[in-house]
């Protein structure tokens, strides 16, 4: 029979070395990718951790939590509660920034064990004293691993137990709650499973998981034509909180390369007296440390993270690792580039595209070391000058160890910093970038219109392990995308998308004031490119235009302040509704109290409408609740009964129902901000 | 803003000593656990290996599957093939049985991203001279990495690619594919990424995965009251093998201890001349290693062996590791078990229930490793004896450590050695024992009636990584479990029952007489167990019964024998059928040429009809395609065109459909059995 098999010989079967654990730990959530990459929480959430625990045979078990606190060594504990099937969960809630650790020990439990089958044994009448005696060893046993008061008190129920009174009376007191309670304080843990993985939590600030961006050329914000200044940025801050933003992201402030400067609508060469891309960075005012001049000083930057921070806004900057040819590394630092052979510096190409404005950093040559350590630098220059956010373009082509390494630097000594990823590339480098480190992160939405894309797309997002560590921040459109839909210029479709991303992400985002202006005219039809883009040009424009939708945006962003359901993605279920033009979801808060059911009409140009099928559990409501459903966008009061309710939205009015969902059981929250 | 962040200053923020690799290997499939444990395949299968495999940019990448046969201690290598977003594949026939490894490198391939790039460059018609010069340069960096003829037609080409031929005869030359080829062969790996695991792949032989179980017990096959024997057992052969099983099991062929020996229907007190139960293992005429003296010799044993393996069956024994209390281990180890406080020897329980006729061993004493290498020779003996299939009895009741190193010892060895689990206990201790080697596993199907629960549970088992290490083996009945619905005695339930286990899954069996004899009292209301129980007493059964469906039994197995589609599990796929009643799934050969799609009408009293909604793509069946079913039952021919198609069963002419898919494209097979 083993004809065609090798024979293995083993040096004999000796039994192990050691005898081994009986309690297995396994399946434990979160984990990612077997613990090489940490979970991520915010300060103050419930964290909760499960896991598959079981042992062999039908003895008891009992499982701790162990966790511990950046820079502390001492693991705390917490006990793990069964909840079915040999699944088990423990919580903590961590309050410090930075990163935790977590692990898991069980065991096979002789006092529990001893406990439950006594209890079954008294329940059917056949206890015996040997069965006393059993558990009086166990108690006495308990009692040596105790001390002072408490080992007393074993050792006396010890001695009870096995005593001279009647078996009646002994059984009495070996059920005793409080004397298993105590035993089980001090349990036999010799022979306890370790997990024997630490693994990490990194603990973030709320804004990691919940902010507003909003996106503006700085050079724009000026007036008569004259060049933007931080001080002008600064004159625009009521418009931007105003509208309810909390970050205000600038594109790269540093000197601009003159050599191959792009023209206005992406020309190969400018003219004379044209600003060129913001990411052509180094000039000869300086590289990625200085500030082009004609924006202002460092000074006026601090002055503007002030300023912005009186209106609640925090600055955010853009970290672009690539140089223009005029950059002052490529003569101090030739070997920071690639060389071709003839000897010229390789600039950046999508074959056969060339983009002879930008030189990108070569990451693996001899003289690696002293570039990562000058990048970091970089950041770590900007952190002292008051930033503490950061939106990194392209991370996906510079390697992924150097952007591991770089936000475990910063984050180690400043765990309050928050990176985003622009990254439109493949699903699973986004998702590598999300878990080496970035805390937010640039999604598919822009190019996810149907309502199966939309439900595909967000289920993978908040449904699946990716929860765990990717953060969507989601951008209805960017300096380099107009998306087709939004090049139709309807109002309807800037609002619905407005919509959408505020409701199905924590995090999201707009460009502006492009957004809130509808400004929709490609350069070319079928480019996604902005017609005179800022990306080349300095743009001024008008606030006031009647088609502004500032307001609603504004609007918008109050719901999102108001509403903690709309802060976290976790929550996040799609309910059927059988018209494929309208969307429907919910997210709760994680208290339960505030419960918001957003409904959105995807068709721009019709009324639509049909019948929802609510999932009324996960909306916290009893099939036989009455509920109302009030519109947050207009104050709108629906009564509602069970699971299958109309609806119709016609978007000439409003493409959406924001709708807060109120029991009398529920605490109601009063709003007065409708339209 | 760090005002709550406990400051980690780190040592500096020194760069990486080593440059960190660039490709990204994740994702691995199969990997269970992180590579704790084995996946599983049979010798001559076609293993396929998936990952994601990706890196930072736009570089082209290149990987190799390495894997190595067991105790080899050289890898073999294959290359990976992407297949769409970043997941790649490659495949290996493992012929070996034993313990493969396998494990992935993966690398940023200069040649291959110049080429890719050159190609576009190409196209576009925007070559440049330096194009071909960084070509030369790494084609002759590859020759330089090649040797002998190899590197010399590799320098030829670097030569021309630098020549001074006209640039479009140097573009033709860069583009030819052989170069292309031959460069790809040598490689620049010194910067690759390995995986880091090596996983492990455990391959056993065919009856691992396919395999038709027949239990009996061995006493029952004397005649005129005669205590059964190996010989009488021998005579059963012909009639074992004519229903096309292939695995005779027999429950412990041990002596079987007298103290506290069960009666007939689990009385607790045997009556004089009572055989007891086989499970109580130990008596005067010695333990695990010795064969109760009234069922023969150890040569009767061998004769057993040798003359089911004339008729293709394979003998399997049972173990089961506890003790009578007549066991010699219990004079000769006492510490083997565990100690009450008053001297006596704690015997099994599941309070307040007792088993005073049964001793567990103590795993955990502290002679535990000698117990371990005894038992451990227990099996080895049997071996010797030529047995290669066991049944394990009750092994979640024995740590989890033991069994894995029995296994692994045992199988070191005797690759070609089975074992199945019968735990029918929670499902990640049944998983568990799975994972940690046994290679076939009993199942819930007993208790699994309803359709949608066995869609449900089979989906679980073939469609989730379960299908990676767990291989059910579907039992209608054992001899502990006569399950309510066989309990009607209803000929249609016990067909229904059979046709389920043995199309759902590739290893199924059946206790006998008792099944194909329809037996079905229970031996008190609402209890599983059947009347008159084989495991208390000697059943003298008649095998020529006209309810006896042996012949029935028989066709469904040369079915499975015919049908390669139904002697693996992996494409199991249910179809949608507008009746609660009718369960339909389909199963597809590896090559894809033999299709079996099986309809079962799961209510035994009334015919049923309904519409079934083929998933054609899993047929293998194009949507325009006209295709024939024929009743592999019946010999009954179908014309089918599309998706939808009706189906009736009356049960009480047969309560299923068996039925070959045939297109003209694919051979088609004849068969002769029908009913």
């Amino acid at each position: 029979m083993a004809a065609n098999a090798k024979t293995q010989k083993r040096p004999g079967a000796q039994a192990p070395q050691k005898r081994p654990r009986r309690a297995v730990i396994e399946g434990v959530q979160p984990e990612i990718d077997c613990g090489r990459f940490p979970a991520k929480r915010v300060a103050g959430d419930l964290v909760a951790i499960e896991a598959d625990i079981f042992t062999d045979g039908h003895d008891a078990l009992a499982a701790v939590l162990r966790y511990r606190a950046p820079g502390d060594d001492d693991w705390q504990e917490t006990p793990f509660q069964p909840l079915v099937n040999d699944r088990w969960r423990a919580t903590f809630r961590p309050a410090e920034l930075g990163q935790w650790h977590y692990t898991i020990q069980a065991w096979v439990d002789d006092v529990r064990t001893w406990r439950r089958d006594f209890e079954k044994r008294a329940a059917a009448g056949v206890v015996e004293a040997i069965d006393l005696q059993i558990g009086s060893e166990l108690i006495q046993a308990a009692a040596g691993r105790a001390s002072g008061p408490e080992s007393e008190q074993l050792r006396r129920w010890a001695d009870d137990l096995r005593g001279n009174l009647p078996l009646a009376e002994r059984t009495v007191a070996a059920l005793d709650p409080e004397m298993a309670a105590l035993a089980e304080r001090f349990p036999d843990r010799s022979q306890a499973t370790d997990y024997g993985k630490e693994l990490t939590l990194v603990v973030d600030r709320e804004r990691a998981r919940y902010s507003s961006w909003y996106e503006l050329f700085p050079r724009s914000t000026g007036e008569h034509g004259q060049h933007g200044t931080f001080r002008s940025v600064e004159k625009r801050l009521p418009y931007i909180a105003g509208m309810g933003f909390d970050v205000l992201y600038l594109p790269p402030i540093h000197p601009i390369g003159a050599s191959h400067r792009k023209g206005r609508n992406n020309a190969l060469v400018a003219e004379p007296g044209e600003p060129g891309s913001p990411w052509a960075i180094g000039g000869e005012a300086g590289g990625h440390r200085a500030i082009n001049p004609e924006l202002g000083t460092v000074d006026d930057l601090r002055h503007l993270i002030q300023a912005a921070a009186g209106y609640g806004v925090e600055l955010a900057l853009d970290i672009a690792f690539q140089a223009s040819p005029n950059h002052p590394y490529v003569q101090e630092h030739p070997t920071w580039f690639r060389r071709r052979p003839d000897g010229t510096i390789q600039y950046a190409e999508n074959p056969p595209k060339k983009y002879e404005d930008i030189y990108p950093f070569e990451f693996a040559s001899g003289e690696w070391r002293e570039l990562w350590q000058e990048l970091l630098g970089v950041v770590h220059y900007w952190i002292e000058q008051g930033v503490r956010i950061f939106r990194v373009d392209n991370p996906h082509t510079k390697p992924f160890a150097f952007w591991q390494w770089l936000i475990d630097a910063l984050k180690a000594e400043h765990p309050e910093v928050i990176f985003l990823s622009e990254a439109f590339t493949r699903p699973k480098v986004m998702y590598r970038l999300a878990k080496l480190g970035f805390d937010q992160s640039y999604t598919y939405f822009a190019w996810r219109n149907a309502k199966w894309e939309l439900i595909e797309y967000f289920t993978e997002l908040t449904r699946t392990e990716v929860v765990e560590y990717f953060r969507p921040n989601l951008w209805p459109n960017t300096p380099d995308i107009l998306t087709e839909q939004l090049q139709t210029g309807l109002r309807p479709v800037f609002l619905m998308r407005l919509i959408l991303a505020a409701t199905l992400s924590a995090s999201y985002g707009i460009y502006g004031p492009a957004f809130e202006l509808l400004e929709h005219q490609p350069r070319t039809p079928g480019s996604e490119e902005y017609l005179n883009s800022e990306k080349y040009q300095i743009r001024q424009w008008d606030l006031t235009r009647p088609e502004s939708i500032a307001d609603f945006i504004g609007l918008v962003n109050r719901i999102r302040r108001d509403n903690p359901a709309l802060q976290a993605n976790r929550s996040l279920r799609f309910h059927p509704i059988d018209n494929d033009q309208l969307i429907a979801y919910s997210k709760v808060s994680a208290d339960g109290r505030n419960v918001v059911l957003t409904i959105v009409n995807l068709d721009p140009h019709y009324p639509e409408s049909g019948w929802i099928d609510l999932d009324l559990s996960a909306l916290g409501l009893r099939p036989d609740q009455s509920f109302s459903v009030v519109d947050l966008l207009t104050g709108e009061q629906f009564f509602w009964h069970g699971a299958h309710n109309f609806v119709m939205l016609n978007p000439q009015v409003l493409p959406a129902h924001v709708l807060a969902v109120r029991t009398q059981a529920r605490d109601e929250r009063d709003f007065e901000y409708y339209l």
